[in-house]
């Protein structure tokens, strides 16, 4: 059922391990009136150049590793590719991504152009409405399955934070992971910016062939804008669950494409504002 | 010694108060088992659209309100603008700003090109180093003023909190706020995206003809990023304070430009990453 890119060419001339994704700094800690020295982990931010052949596609300030995944993320859920078919090779240079496409797929421009029109916190707003969305083929979800319990709910947060790591010792990177429908957890990345984080997920499972995810539930760490929302139906998931609050236009997008989208998933509590019947 | 836009040409045909950055929806609570409704508060988000002229430089998704604030602060944190002298007339309309340069100014393209590199949470990366903060005309900080106390310090998160209504009602909004180094606040503003809130307050502080606010201090709800410390380097803000953890690039930049960057201040604490010297 699912097309794999097999095989995949992926080159890589450098790759970045987990210590790059974290900087020792020597801090000065000012604790009620006393201060010390200390080692203090950083989160590492860099900028990653996503490149379609000659065209700079986009440039994000990220946290290295996955850089591949991130990249084909990316150019997936802006609806700049579309399938792994359309894409001949993939290679990773330090700080940059560059896709070749296969031979006669051609590079949407006035799309790429729509995407410059963007800024912080935003890689969607060039086509940031709700009817863009559909205009760009996102489709609307099956109202029904899966079916997830709210148990499996309530336990998504604590699995996502043990394998967590480098947040846990630089409290600087949002986490998103996707899980099963019985709660066990598949993938979880790591990043300065969430929309990353969910772009690296995304671009792993893109590589594996998955696409569509119609099975799976995605949480977020933060925060659920528009964006993320968007994301997640280019990918087909259905449920889409955050540890913080959803924005306006996160619900609304939500209930449009019968998303079901829950926040505030913490402490043995969440709330359900689209989406209810998958929630058992 | 500011140069006030005076008078402002400011035309407003929308007006949104208040109430346009909230909005209730109703709401499915569980909690630990059982299931209520509610009215739930969301933080509205939607895009906005920054023009020059016929130019569209930017959509960005942001919570209604100060609008001209947030485009002009936009425009000079991104080096767009430089002073209020080259703008002639700011037009607010639902979900636009217009700005209308003064005659002979001339709008420079190929920064704008640069900038439309750009995606998620950066509104900055195509111009994604260090050395071309310095090449934007970035100044070094002066190292020494202003001297703030740690007392301060530990009690700008709080002052924010309270002045930060609409976070406390939906739980969905970045703060920023400026403070004199006596810790007085002196302006604050909310956004579903914390570099929007930044750029509300440098936009109004730039209408008001204050810039550089060389006596202010920062401070942000969240994380610090690399876009956060650039966009307060463009306004000559010596003192940037967070309540969440800074970037490995945040720090770095912080320290090449003599910026006092503090992280973690929370909980009667706080960690120096840069600039130790203005704090006692």
């Amino acid at each position: 059922m699912h097309q794999r890119l097999d095989p995949l060419r992926c080159g890589t001339r450098y790759s970045g391990g987990v210590s790059r994704s974290i900087l020792t700094v020597p801090v000065q800690k000012v604790d009620a009136g006393s201060s010390s020295q200390f080692q203090d982990l950083l989160a590492v931010e860099e900028p990653l150049e996503i490149r379609i052949g000659e065209t700079t596609v986009s440039i994000t300030m990220r946290t290295p590793g996955q850089d591949a995944e991130l990249g084909l993320g990316f150019l997936f859920t802006e609806g700049i590719v579309a399938s792994g078919a359309q894409i001949e090779h993939v290679e990773c240079a330090k700080n940059a991504v560059s896709v070749r496409l296969s031979p006669g797929v051609e590079l949407d421009l006035a799309r790429l152009q729509r995407n410059f029109y963007t800024t912080s916190s935003c890689g969607v707003c060039g086509k940031a409405s709700i009817e863009a969305l559909r205009m760009q083929g996102c489709p609307v979800l099956p109202r029904e399955s899966p079916v997830v319990s709210s148990v499996v709910i309530h336990g998504l947060p604590a699995t996502l934070r043990e394998d967590q790591r480098v947040f846990a010792r630089t409290g600087g990177l949002h986490g998103a992971a996707l899980f099963d429908s019985d709660g066990r957890l598949l993938l979880a990345r790591e990043d300065v910016g969430r929309h990353n984080a969910v772009d690296k997920l995304i671009g792993a499972e893109f590589l594996a062939g998955h696409i569509p995810l119609s099975d799976q539930v995605l949480l977020v760490s933060g925060r659920v804008s528009f964006e993320l929302v968007q994301k997640a139906l280019m990918a087909g998931i259905p449920v889409l669950t955050a540890v913080g609050a959803p924005s306006s236009l996160a619900v609304e997008t939500a209930r449009r494409f019968n998303m079901t989208l829950l926040g505030f998933v913490r402490d043995g509590r969440f709330n359900i504002y689209s989406g209810a019947q998958r929630i058992q």
